[in-house]
């Protein structure tokens, strides 16, 4: 809806300040936003992705990133956390209840997501614990395992990479069944925080480091109805159903740290005009070739998101994600490296918003699906190839 | 309206197959596209930008880009010509009359600029005689004059590059008043073809060679109503309030470029590909990037386009343009350069399209507005500087 | 020696000019330069790399990269040619007795080895047939094959890409032994022109228009005296044992492209200053960039030739060799295309040097082997892996 | 001396592991790096610029840069400060006493310049303080004034950015004459650590965080004999006259820095392959390609080092150094960017090698003169224009 849509951007506009005004102590101290997060609470954005029926804004995935670029404007660790909760219900709440029950999920299942839902509507910050040191995210490499343990499951295994580890309410969680590790039946989980689950520490990075994405050990009891749909071996379907989450969400907090590195570098250059000193034309075309690279991919996570809602798992929609990943990462690293040397050594004291853009961006491409994996898919389809046989060789 | 838009679309996608037909022996010979102009005329698409009330297609700017894509697709060359015809159709029908009368525009002139479109739909070509030897298109240093004569003007100078000299049925010249010439009043003549013009030989340039873009020698008698407004000095007014005609109807041809150049490439290595031939990665990655490159310009392209529309002259609406012709500008030379490399030399025999496109696609970035001095404009912008003032070094 | 060196270069500078008053003519006919090699016959230089005692200039390879950068700078297309005769020559000059006693060449096959040195000393020149259509220069695959016929062998097949072809007086053509194709036995014969070998046509390529690179039908009787080495299978050693003919010489003629690029666009430019017009920063600061870049890569062409001469076959010498044509490569593209964007279209009409040279280096990152497989053996070798085994997916 | 150049080299490479267990540390804590500075002194490599017959080592320009890029390898911030030190005492050491007596230096300041080396040799460590703030370092505009004040001069004024603030024996400030501030006369003194010199504090950068390049704040006693030369206005023929110093010096760190990141990330993805792990081809690519560009950087360095001690002020000498500063400063930020990309997240810890060095990178193409201004300084050249007036418009 219009209305939802603009009303959470000005909410969003407003946090984002807030969250400006704390970013460098977070990156400072490499501290989980707790602060921020509530502001996400309190202005009811933690229910952005759920039904209205179910207490959320019902947003759909182009009101998402427009939020997730204004609020990485902000604080772009903070849009990474929200990113993970966002992703988690934005994927529950984006399969409808036909084609659910037509992959045979059960109605009690369909009832058990909405609860998750509304959960999180009500305050409940969920994250992501799918990858594994030395594997990464491939499922068919995962070795956290579940087992049978009375009218639900035990998990035993080791996470990585998982942002805001021991500060959520619960973690979506994938994990292979043990009864037989070789047919490879992976299966999602909500795990709630509770006995059994441990985050580690240590999270120290370049950049991004108030995400607290350390590692998350887990040998927990998870009742039933946390199994998500119901059913095992889903996870397949739905990764291939709705690579938005996978791909491309994480796009919108990168285009926000490249439109915030122009905009800080423009604010910095001219409090240097206001002094009265010079602005070369060399930098103005750095700053110049940066907006319009940046716009660009503004414009392209903008269009993806919107055929995403409109025409979500056609290969045209997932090409788009790709593309914007792609814009995204890319322009992120560009633009603030060049902004940064227009800017001169002035602009990058430890603190200054785009010294610590310039750590944040560096990730952008890094995080998977990377550039150059990004690169190879759009290649391959636009030979016709299948791009999961065309990139064998790069295993992200 | 959306019909026109999507029938013009479909002849323009028609013709451009035929234009792709004789692209090769046009560019070969570096002759003018008349077979390709008759049929656009027989297509009805030179009154595409003529109100319907006068015979037109009443097509927007938004509609004219995409046109334009699409005819480069098949020849870069006539579409250049196209640009032209449709910068100075386009530019005469835009004007409100409210607007032009606010201007002083008299009756009569508003009477014979309708009567110039009528022709345009009826199938006249017109094209632009605007730059000069050694002056470029820097209207303050021209030196062609005009004086009274009879009831009419006597013209006498010089143009330099223009597209179709020789081969068009009237011409938009810009002329300095005679008078006195330091006042510097400049006025539009379109200036119908006849005696007292010549065109010049000698077109024979890298690419774009079938615009027979040669000088054109002018000392002629030209009626009243052939003055542009029917007012002297008319001309800065106009060149500031359509800056989409001098600025970003170009990008629209280089977008093209750049599209069919990922096509080719893609066509080339299919084959390789249905040749039982290997396409190794790194040739996968560069189609990829160049792929997301292209199609970002192109939003780029269609987004400022419906700026232009909806509000123009706004501020941020010639930003957009700006960001146009700097993003098509340079992808069209960096995604042929890439894509050729990826294909290898089996492509770029002559005759081959990657091969004429791989020449055309270098004069995107040169054809002024230049890349580097639209990467200055938004620099000087973003800093809410006076662009004109900022770039008063940058002279194009 | 260093006297050979200076005398040679000296008399490739002279030659340089002549080459540079043709090539317009030769490249815009797609001409095989005949006067060019005359004048490289007449100054002696077509013995540059053959042994003094054999009548010849007895130059090592970095004096044979010196003479093709000027040479190229004249004319690319010529210095092409010239670099296949090099080849042959060089390689057959390259070898030290001991070490080819060592391999099992018997006497008689070292004088006949002197004696088509002596006669490339005397004026023959020779060039390169190995690579094939569909198969490329992959040794492996080739399919012209010899049996014995007599007392020497009959060699039937069709060569691809050969410069010179039917213009030469003998060809260096890789052949697979016909009696056992499996086996994979592989023989090098230096063919002399003659009945049984008939040149294709149809070489009108984008650029390097002027080497007559067609194809060669062989249906030929091949004294035993022609067999290299007088060995059959003695190919694979040769090539591994001299990487620079393989890798690097080419490099040497880009490097000239890119130089002459950047000396073209600043005459160009300073013809633009003498006519009291301006240069801008944006101008200046391109023409600064491609002068450092093109500085650079003949600064590591120097480096590469001299380390080929001390340590040939050292790992480290052949990383740099690799090196070399990476950057050589990559640099004639970027340099002239960045100088063509400072200079304009006035620098582009067809036959001006910035135009011919703008389509020549578009060539030298695509020759074999290519830039992504250069940078892929570097980063292998980094790595301590086998390039060959590292980059079996990149076949070349 | 050949032996000289050896043994240092052998020291730095020795003295650069130890400083590498350090510069973590360092870094974190933005704090002057004495122990290495001890390490150093130690190893008598203060004196590594000073004549021998003053107790140094008298190592030239080339042995300097060798001993520079090994000395980065280890601590990119102890070379900068290194650098400093370097700069003066070579600068000191660099001007033969006949020119400096054919510039008017009198007997005893030469031999007060003996004095100042030979401290050096000694251990004395010693700074440059010459920018200032708002002013960076355009000598024309400097405020710091001297006047006479009883047998030697009173200093006032601040200078900005001056590694090793506070930490060092002695400064190199440039000060302005107070008597007639107009006339411009810009005097050199090598002014002790001691009473009036208060460093600032609250260096805390992106990168190059352990060179504490803080504030200076001067008003204090400078005795006669520490006016370099003895003569007021020496400045500018020492700045003209030995560019290397201004220019080219710095290029050395950014060379270390960026060949440190190439090593740095073959580390990290040597332990992955040897963990079993994939390294896909364009990581193999991307190592690949910064490999061949540092690798080019470095040739270029020496190269222009060689010129510096050979034919030191010549034009194309002088070229040289700003195509070096040029390359490395743009080398560094692109090698360590696409390494970083390459291996992932994982290198990026902080403390992590990659880490730190990818924000030390970031500063080289922003040292002055910026790369930028070295391009435009190649193009002015390349044009046969003078630099100076070429670029007025770029101040630095």
């Amino acid at each position: 809806m219009q209305t939802v849509n603009v009303d959470a951007l000005e909410r969003a506009t407003e946090l984002a300040t807030r969250f400006e005004a704390r970013a460098h102590q977070h990156d400072d101290d490499a501290a989980f936003p707790s602060a921020d997060i509530d502001d996400l609470r309190e202005a009811g954005l933690l229910g952005l992705l759920v039904p209205e029926r179910l207490g959320g804004l019902g947003a759909r995935f182009a009101d998402y990133v427009d939020v997730a670029v204004v609020l990485a404007g902000g604080s772009p660790a903070t849009a990474l956390v929200f990113n993970m909760h966002a992703s988690v219900t934005g994927a529950l709440a984006g399969i409808p209840d036909e084609h659910a029950r037509a992959l045979g999920v059960p109605e009690w299942a369909l009832r058990a997501r909405d609860a998750m839902l509304q959960e999180a509507a009500d305050g409940a910050v969920y994250g992501v614990a799918i990858s594994e040191p030395q594997v990464g995210s491939r499922l068919s490499a995962l070795t956290t395992a579940y087992e049978r343990e009375g009218d639900g499951y035990r998990l035993r295994g080791t996470k990585s990479a998982c942002s805001g580890a021991g500060h959520l309410d619960a973690y979506l969680v994938a994990a292979r069944a043990a009864r037989d590790p070789d047919q490879g039946v992976i299966s999602y989980f909500l795990v709630p925080e509770g006995d059994g689950i441990v985050a580690g520490s240590g999270w120290d990075p370049l950049g991004m480091r108030a995400t607290a994405s350390n590692a998350l050990r887990l040998d927990v009891h998870v009742p039933s109805d946390r199994l998500v749909g119901g059913l095992e071996g889903l996870v397949l379907p739905l990764a291939w159903s709705m690579p938005q989450w996978l791909v491309a969400s994480y796009a919108a907090v990168y285009v926000g740290v490249a439109e915030a590195a122009v905009q800080s570098g423009a604010d910095y250059l001219r409090r240097r005009l206001d002094a009265g000193r010079n602005v070369t034309s060399s930098v103005r075309r750095r700053l110049g070739r940066a907006d319009a690279d940046v716009q660009a991919a503004r414009l392209v996570l903008q269009h993806a998101a919107r055929l995403v809602d409109d025409n979500p798992g056609e290969p045209e929609t997932n090409r788009w994600l790709y593309r914007t990943k792609l814009l995204a990462g890319d322009v992120a690293m560009s633009a603030v490296a060049s902004v940064a040397e227009a800017c001169g050594l002035g602009a990058l004291s430890r603190g200054a918003p785009l010294e610590r853009l310039f750590r944040d961006a560096r990730f952008g491409a890094i995080m998977p699906p990377a550039s150059d994996a990004c690169a190879d898919y759009l290649g391959a389809t636009t030979l016709g190839l299948d791009p999961v046989v065309a990139m064998e060789e790069t295993p992200w």
